[in-house]
């Protein structure tokens, strides 16, 4: 049994997600120092998370896109991204999410990542399994990669990256959700370019319980824990099924 | 005043969308011949709106993407894509849509797009002006290219196109969708590379109406009337603002 709530997490992920919605499509976004969009939902949903966290786990350390991180060294570790893929929000499109992810003691243990507008909810904790809503979720077993197979990429990939992947790519705008899709075996898998430990926490967790793995663009192994000190991934990341991910990794380069 | 009722079209959308959204999640597809997805759902939308258009306008020609196309020579033609991004649709996405255009006499006349899982319903009629929903809407008046500025591609743009914009892509996986987005202004343009009649011609009419610009990448203006015969483009496109469509078709060249 874990050690947190993860029902009460869920019921806090679409309290913010309603929040949210209620902004969509009437959204005044501002650029952030790294040209990136803010609103003010962005901001006011990570202090609603913060409040219920405060209230119910006051021991645990918080560390959220907007606000920055405290207590990291704490044995669990809150990792917020209040809305993920916020140039999906202020463009109208309906892949920006809620993903609110804990670690324990560097490694994922729970993550639960609310699509509003979809209505969808993906939540697994460290015991697994992965579900989308009631409905328990797996990777893909696909074996052969068709024509109208697809992986995600980042929205700048085709500055970054050679691919040469048979089927399609497509570019949700959100990481989170780039998870989800991979978990739920509907997208064969993510290439992720650039991506900091609150967009990642709650899709890796959901993404072990759903049989996917992770590695580094060079093979190398990703180490969840050291984003607590950098923050941002060293090196791009796969993700995918694991009898693909190996063809996947080999069908990217950079540029 | 048009000849036809767009609020009665636009109802027959939701109507169409309203029953496509009952199967979503919930969906048996299967390959067609080309090895794109179709689903039941298409076909008895299509079925749906085929019955509404005999029954108001009886003279008038139909072609669809499921059953073909009959009566080419009407002075209308009505080009219906049931669900436009079936793919997107299988996969669990938001940007499949219900597209319903109309040709007079070879020429964009009306053209209603609605989005069922983000409610959104594009529309105009040959007099302009462009809606989504009950507010107007224009294409971008940008004229500087900042990194947060997004086009949209087609999923397999990475393995067919070299492309130079120094914003974002994304792949919405519809082409109804690609022009919604560059209608109302929130992303600068598309970049279309297959396409047949029933996805373009309710695009084009609303593009039209929001002030955007289609021309084939090399430059040539697209005839929207020589569909009627081949019924697919005859080379990639590009659509956007006035301002920004050279500069646009000139970051994309094929590989």
């Amino acid at each position: 049994m874990s050690e947190i709530d993860i029902a009460e997490v869920r019921a806090w992920a679409r309290e913010a997600g309603a929040y949210a919605r209620r902004h969509f499509n009437n959204v005044t976004a501002e650029r952030k120092a790294d040209r990136s969009w803010v609103t003010r939902a962005d901001v006011e949903i990570e202090d609603l998370l913060r409040a219920r966290i405060a209230a119910c786990y006051p021991e645990h350390g918080v560390i959220g896109e907007e606000q920055g991180g405290g207590d990291l060294d704490s044995e669990y570790v809150w990792c917020l991204d209040p809305i993920d893929g916020t140039g999906a929000f202020v463009a109208g499109l309906a892949t920006w999410c809620v993903s609110i992810g804990v670690l324990r003691r560097g490694e994922p243990y729970l993550g639960v990542i609310y699509l509003p507008i979809l209505d969808d909810c993906y939540w697994a904790d460290v015991e697994g399994p992965a579900f989308r809503n009631n409905e328990r979720i797996t990777v893909s077993d696909t074996t052969l990669i068709d024509s109208n197979d697809w992986i995600s990429v980042s929205s700048n990939a085709h500055r970054q990256f050679r691919i040469d992947f048979p089927g399609k790519t497509r570019s949700l705008s959100s990481i989170a959700a780039d998870c989800c899709y991979v978990a739920r075996g509907s997208s064969l898998g993510a290439l992720i370019g650039r991506a900091n430990l609150w967009d990642l926490a709650a899709g890796f967790a959901i993404l072990r319980a759903a049989g996917a793995v992770v590695m580094g663009l060079s093979g190398a192994p990703v180490a969840v824990a050291s984003l607590l000190d950098s923050r941002k991934l060293a090196e791009p990341i796969v993700i995918g099924p694991p009898q693909l991910i190996e063809a996947l990794r080999t069908s990217i380069s950079r540029k």
